[in-house]
């Protein structure tokens, strides 16, 4: 058995900290069992660890974007397997090439089953050994793709539903009487029909006939796949190597439309254990533990109220703000009602611009300062490059960079000469000069970017040795 | 007649655009009659001039704290009085200091009146024709203190009471009937007590007696005060040079305490109009205008929230965050309910460390970061000095500063040195070098300070001609 981790898109749903740069799945926010922080990528992979799968870590690979590459190896550690995807193409392509890779790159039989999970749901250990029970059902049936139904504590209208057919499940021998709460069937059970974010009537009345949250697992065997694959992905030819060159090419689309709702027997496993989507800060905020972080005093009777300070400026939160999520970081500023995080999408819409604050290859940067004096621009940054770490020789042609290291020793390598820099050096970087700059132990550096205008893609990128 | 502004303390009832080195009345926040914002003291200075007492403004004096002297000049004109305190010593110091000035130092006579308000009322300019009555009011009957009360529209618990004795008003001619809304009493009358502070019902129960608020308004011949003054004060000589020489060992004391519980005939003067105390959020949102300065997004259908933004973060408040003032600049974020910021100063009482934004008199700084590394710390800074102001001459005995302009032309002073210095400049200023700088056209600095450790008063100043 192989399991594809997906490490899917940023999204703003957790804005300001989760944005176009910065994915929800790396935020170290959640309290691990030791007591320390941990991201959602790193809580399932010490899951699985711990769980009946943890035999088969090996197994397990990480499909994720290009710019999450850095991110993934520093949370997990490097010998994590990862399949890169040149482009975002939405899960019908991700799992496409992840397919691919699993048979040419990681030699997997067709015969194999493969499981794919989102890396963001929220769940227990036991979930994992539901995963493993997927290869027998789809052995022991004549399924070709089974899912994961976690069992709906409230009528939420957010989530899919998955109805089982309970006719089919008692046909097959399960007592009906054992499908209350809290006792998981040992078998899986034929797909009756889905439904997509019901109101809350329909999604009680679903609930009634036993449905359950669809949990976004897909079971199947991989020449399954690479059959649709052949016929619908729409490549020269069926190979790794060959997707992942025409990848950006390809148009997006999504797995339930391309694969799960042309299937012809669909089973679902139930999961009786807790699930939670950690897509709201209203549901992220109930797995963070304090009430508190960063530089934050926050009134004791204040009820219910979460406050993420990322910044140096102090935030002040008095009684009577109940039930709300506060953060601030270089992003923005959110005060929000939990039950409006929701609609965080569109309040969010008119943003844009740069980002301010990202992580690097190399490390991250905040943006400190921006101004505009008539068409000369000014940006002000902190950057950490990280110790063993360092930014590719490169040249712009119409800006010119002041350094100031702050902290830490590094090399500098400055139109064809190298030295040492550290704390108190201040290097100027003028239109065209080629420089590189490696830390041989973590830098912290203000740089001030002075341009007319500043254009992010003026980067003219040489290739060097150090 | 003699009109003396008292500009007060700072405080952080208006935290955080106010602060210790911010105060409130210089906050360009009120929307003037023009569409144009002006702060506390310069809407109390137009209303002066458009009132009847629009002729005597060359008889007004700000007493003020010397670090606002140059923030008033920038306000309300480099002709203005003030009379500087050299610390901050509460009312009794600071309007016996402004007495003595007036006597000595501005020729005053011990018979003219002097009234003293403070600078921070919200009032209608109906106001200051009651101000103009107290010279009669104080030359017509035996008082030797004359004050103004504002009619309440409402039981506040904040504020303190002056509780007429409305018999002698009766027995001085003045029909009662005269006495209800809207129509003043054209004479004062003397005052039968003071209560500070009540309960609501309290409250209610002093209206009822015709209790008037105490707008804080002073009225008494300069004799009078110079008396007490001469008692009390605890100079070795009654002079202004000498008060103001002594200025700093003396005990803080209020007026109220001093005086006014002394004198032995107060009468009152009714004012009808509108008076606030634009002391906290609450009061002060009401005179703002717009529910968003700065940038904003506030859903529309929240309700009576105010939403100011000094940073360049963007905030976003969401729908169901109502009644809410919401604040940010870089020396804090405040989010709270309306009804709460008058508990603001213990709610910030944790707060303290260095400004991290303040108005020079050479400008301005904000701070971008600031961090320590072992024993050696990093503070960036963004400066912004003026056009035609300098930094003046000195050196750090244990701190480098490296400047970059950003924008602006000036003149650097470097070692006994000068020259010409533009955008796109950097300079490194070593411990122990003399610099200054000053602006021809206003420059705009990132300053690095790298220092172990950073002493804010490791400066050592020196005497240079430009």
């Amino acid at each position: 058995m192989r399991l594809i981790l997906l490490s899917g898109g940023s999204g703003k749903r957790l804005w300001p900290l989760s944005s176009d740069v910065r994915s929800k799945q790396f935020l170290k926010l959640l309290k691990a069992p030791d007591g320390a922080r941990e991201s959602m990528i790193q809580r399932v992979y010490r899951q699985i660890r711990e769980s009946s799968l943890g035999g088969m870590l090996n197994s397990v690979t990480v499909a994720a974007g290009e710019i999450q590459l850095e991110q993934i190896r520093m949370q997990i550690g490097s010998d994590v397997d990862i399949v890169a995807e040149p482009a975002r193409r939405d899960t019908f392509l991700a799992i496409a090439l992840a397919a691919s890779y699993l048979k040419d790159v990681k030699g997997a039989n067709e015969d194999e089953t493969v499981v794919v999970m989102p890396v963001d749901s929220f769940v227990d250990v036991e979930y994992f050994d539901k995963l493993g029970r997927i290869d027998s059902a789809l052995s022991g049936t004549d399924a070709d793709m089974v899912l994961v139904g976690a069992k709906p504590t409230r009528p939420s209208e957010k989530y899919g539903y998955i109805v089982p057919d309970n006719t089919a499940l008692r046909a097959n021998g399960t007592p009906t009487s054992n499908h209350g709460a809290g006792s998981a069937p040992e078998r899986s059970c034929p797909v009756s029909k889905f439904k997509e974010k019901p109101t809350e009537s329909e999604a009680k009345k679903l609930i009634e006939e036993g449905a359950l949250w669809n949990c976004g697992v897909f079971g199947f065997r991989l020449g399954y796949l690479l059959d649709i694959i052949a016929r619908n992905l729409g490549v020269s030819e069926n190979r790794y190597e060959t997707i992942r060159g025409q990848f950006t090419d390809l148009k997006r689309r999504s797995f339930d439309y391309e694969v799960v709702e042309h299937a012809k027997n669909i089973r679902v496993i139930e999961y009786t254990g807790s699930w939670k989507d950690l897509g709201t800060w209203e549901t992220f905020t109930e797995e963070i533990g304090d009430r508190t972080m960063g530089n934050v005093w926050l009134d004791d009777a204040a009820q219910d109220t979460h406050v993420l300070n990322e910044l140096d400026i102090p935030v002040v939160v008095m009684k009577e703000v109940d039930h709300a999520v506060i953060v601030a970081n270089h992003e923005g500023i959110l005060v929000a009602p939990k039950g409006q995080t929701y609609h965080l999408k569109e309040a969010t819409a008119h943003l844009g611009g740069r980002p301010m604050q990202e992580e690097k290859r190399w490390g991250e940067y905040i943006v400190l300062d921006y101004c505009k004096y008539g068409d000369t621009e000014s940006l002000t940054k902190k950057l950490t490059i990280l110790s063993g770490r360092q930014i590719s020789y490169q040249s712009h042609a119409s800006r010119k960079e002041i350094w100031m290291i702050l902290s830490g020793v590094g090399t500098l390598y400055l139109n064809g000469e190298k030295r040492a820099i550290s704390a108190g050096e201040s290097i100027v970087i003028a239109e065209g000069e080629k420089h590189a700059i490696r830390a041989e132990e973590t830098l912290e550096i203000i740089e001030v970017q002075l341009g007319a205008p500043l254009v992010e893609d003026d980067i003219t990128r040489y290739e060097m040795v150090w």
